[in-house]
């Protein structure tokens, strides 16, 4: 694999501060996970955040060891030669706070209790996610970042540095992103929080490590699974294929989509805790980059520099008008923004199925910076 | 209320049959519940058959009490001067089996065990329920239907009633429908079926009617919800604005949508049982009007009678390429098809929010069948 990053390490970086939260609320000590990839030019000008979605995490190249299955989740996008190509960029990943994959969330453990917070942990906005990260690029070194990028809660990231750190930030790229999340995909998020609520496993988020709410997360990521989908991607992919197993008058007979969707959730229930999973949620369903604001365009005047944004054609959970919203009201501020509607049927998921739609607008757009 | 039907009374009609269902398994006795509004004419030339959705009922216009605090659901379409004009029409409204509203379902008792049928009752479609109610047009004296008129699986009734008795039926106007379910549609119900089958209340399906499994259930409705609103309807009606009654950084604090999923999922609770939801969740995900035929056309040549077809634009349940697939195909086959394609902000249920914009069109319709 000439083109992979090779065998990577995960990182720990711990700060011990008291960090202030959106919510006035302090959280400290923090520890965060990180993998970088390539190598700091001695101008120190060559770093590129990437920011994971929802369930992501600080992995996002490269293997652990010779012996994973799969590499990192934006591997195909991270190495030599490639979109974030590491001979040129320096690439940090890091794992939000709030999460469970090595950064400071509620599976962690209170030094001021010894317990895992659970749901004393405090609730978290995607700004507080962003305020936590730049300890991490300070703790690097690094007093400028080439580009911020990242889908989905990844995009919610990107446009928070922009506007919170703009002199330290020389580009953003938010892909499959929103300026402040729909009731849609709210109501979608209280499904998905009310099916682990009604699993009588989840005993107010204090439940044992070894035996979670597995029922009611499985239903909760078969949720955000059929948002991340589309009708389109659904017909390609199951159409109305009736389990060769089951018998089609079967009460509990299963179409291919559902056993898929059962699938997969049972299987995330291995990977990610339920309380990380819901403090998530909760952070996607409060983001509104107006916040504390006097309004969305007083929010975007903040952003000085160049941005490039990629919305979805099938994608309702984050719809193209979101993004366009942001960008128009960017360009009437005289920003310089751009902005592509890739058309593709893989709905919310696209920026992951598709990335050859539009990657080579984020290679001219990276050349056009250096 | 001048323009009101008034008091009226639901009937219920026995029949001592074995009904063979699509299945190969027989249903009978079989009971089914309905109520008539206006006259028949002596030529018996006036009957308008209204099939109700997911969880109506026969109670489709009018009071039962006059101190009901609502009436019937289709009562802004049904009575004097009305669309569907008692002063003209006589009204037929039945309740599907498989329904818990006083037809033959999964709470009635099987005479054979002389227990609820509970999860013994078999898997139907929504052939058999057509089937069921022909029985009831047989026995009121009929031997033509003017026209047949729903929305959602009062649609999918609609076009089987035209297909399957086309010497009786003289018009059909599917709203809100499809030719067959989606994908997407059938992963919605599977979301809602796990949320049941995930409440040990459930038992599967052997739970005491005093005892339902309530949380699950009202999960499953606010599934449902979300799937019947759109985007912009819960924009309109919602926003972002969140529940004045919680602190935003509340962990269990709602947005004021998330308040109405919960409210509304708990009221139906109260007025539907859970057994009867799943199994007409089923017949909605099986249906496929070209069931048992060699395809789309061939069963669409049944068809002898005009329809007309109304989609809504905002409907992401069942899409406007729907009923579009089928009307075309009506058309290619020479078919005398009209379809109108209602610019609405209420997603799927547009046809039930706002009438006004399409029902004039089925006055016209009407008028000119006579």
């Amino acid at each position: 694999m000439t083109d992979s990053v090779g065998i990577v390490k995960t990182e720990y970086a711990e700060f011990d501060i008291e960090l202030q939260l959106e919510s006035g609320r302090l959280l400290g000590p923090i520890t965060l996970a990180y993998e970088t990839y390539g190598r700091l030019d001695p101008a120190k000008s060559n770093a590129v955040l990437v920011c994971h979605a929802w369930t992501g995490d600080a992995h996002a190249a490269g293997r652990h060891t010779a012996e994973d299955r799969k590499p990192g989740w934006w591997d195909d996008m991270i190495g030599p030669g490639k979109v974030l190509d590491t001979e040129r960029y320096f690439v940090i990943c890091s794992n939000v706070i709030g999460s469970c994959k090595g950064s400071t969330g509620p599976t962690s453990v209170n030094p001021r209790t010894e317990k895992p917070y659970n749901l004393s942990f405090p609730v978290i906005m995607v700004r507080d996610m962003v305020r936590a990260q730049k300890l991490l690029i300070d703790h690097l070194g690094l007093d400028s970042l080439l580009c911020v990028i990242g889908g989905s809660m990844g995009a919610m990231q990107a446009l928070e540095w922009g506007i919170h750190y703009p002199q330290m930030v020389r580009s953003i790229i938010p892909i499959a992103g929103t300026g402040r999340t729909s009731p849609m995909a709210i109501a979608l998020n209280a499904l998905a929080r009310q099916a682990i609520f009604n699993d009588p496993m989840w005993k107010k988020g204090n439940y044992k490590t070894e035996h979670p709410p597995s029922d009611g997360l499985a239903l909760a990521r078969a949720v955000g699974h059929i948002s991340f989908l589309s009708d389109a991607s659904m017909h390609l992919k199951f159409g109305r294929r009736f389990s060769a197993r089951d018998g089609m008058f079967d009460f509990f007979g299963q179409f291919e989509v559902e056993r898929y969707l059962e699938y997969n959730g049972g299987s995330f229930v291995e990977r990610f805790d339920t309380n990380s999973f819901l403090y998530l949620a909760k952070a996607l369903d409060l983001y509104d980059v107006a916040w504390n604001f006097d309004g969305l365009e007083d929010a975007l005047s903040h952003l000085r520099c160049p941005s490039l944004w990629f919305a979805f054609s099938s994608d309702w959970l984050y719809t193209p008008d979101q993004p366009e919203q942001i960008v128009k009201t960017l360009q009437a501020l005289g920003k310089p923004a751009s902005y592509h509607l890739v058309q593709s049927d893989y709905g919310h998921d696209s920026f992951l199925v598709e990335p050859e739609k539009f990657t080579h607008l984020i290679v001219e757009f990276l050349d056009r910076l250096q």
